[in-house]
């Protein structure tokens, strides 16, 4: 399937000179929103992963349906002050300012093995900052799995720098 | 499965008063997560339905492997400023102030047959307002469905009111 087709771009959104990628198309097409979830959790079904964690919010609606696909439970990775019961935290630099992402510190036993599922990667800042929480918490990531990839922010040479591994469905680039 | 031990319960949070209902321990067990999507999967695979629509953020998680499993496409209504392309609004009150939702506008065709999904139901003013985003898109909402249902806050007598239905998975009343 050409997920390009289903993706559409938005130029200027959410300011001047950025071209947004929505998956809104995407996920409203019953074929293309299961062909990527299948495409998913082939590459995953088995290889050893004890819960999947999605990152706010797109990430949910992805990593919800991958985890019970795969029949395991789910993660949820948030904004700051979102989630009630005790957390961990990691900030990041945003382009004006910074901001964080909180994992529950009871989500995660140590040594398990989790796949780390959002629908884009640009610079990689959200990204690298859920990957830090995990390990926080002696989790271990299997994977980070995204559908956008934006090659040209060079997100994944910051993931690969940490050791950490990337998959991506479908590159934009210099488009 | 009972699912009230799963779920744990926050006191005074986000504020004093509150017993806030917290479904991150449901959604990282793997059966009890499974459990809940085949339980909704269950009610609604003999049912007409064109499109699952979720509410952020937690609606995404749970709406997203409804979606896939029922070999849907998943439509998000989110807080106001996070859709790229022309969107609906709908606004609503809180305790202070207001808040809205959105949808885009294009996400829905007259006539579709749409499953509204979220965690929770408590006064209701979200899943209202979902409700009406849809049907001013031309949409019928087949049923609105919720994991937890707070009766003591009459959230269901509200969208039965407009002629449409609820269903709920657990209730926490008088706790």
């Amino acid at each position: 399937m050409d997920l390009k087709s289903v993706i559409r771009t938005i130029s200027n959104w959410p300011k001047q000179g950025v071209m947004f990628r929505d998956i809104t198309t995407l996920l409203k097409d019953e074929k293309a929103f299961n062909y990527v979830i299948d495409k998913f959790c082939d590459r995953y079904k088995n290889v050893p992963i004890d819960l999947v964690a999605g990152i706010e919010s797109r990430g949910f609606i992805i990593g919800g349906a991958i985890a019970h696909r795969l029949h395991k439970g789910f993660i949820p990775i948030r904004k700051e002050g979102k989630l009630p019961a005790k957390t961990e935290n990691e900030h990041y630099n945003l382009e004006y300012g910074r901001a964080a992402v909180e994992i529950h510190v009871d989500a995660i036993e140590r040594g398990s093995k989790i796949l780390l599922v959002d629908d884009l990667i640009a610079t990689a800042g959200t990204l690298v900052a859920a990957v830090n929480l995990i390990e926080k918490l002696g989790g271990k990531v299997v994977e980070c799995a995204v559908i956008i990839e934006l090659p040209d922010l060079h997100g994944r040479e910051k993931i690969e720098a940490k050791g950490d591994k990337l998959f991506s469905m479908v590159q934009f680039e210099g488009e």
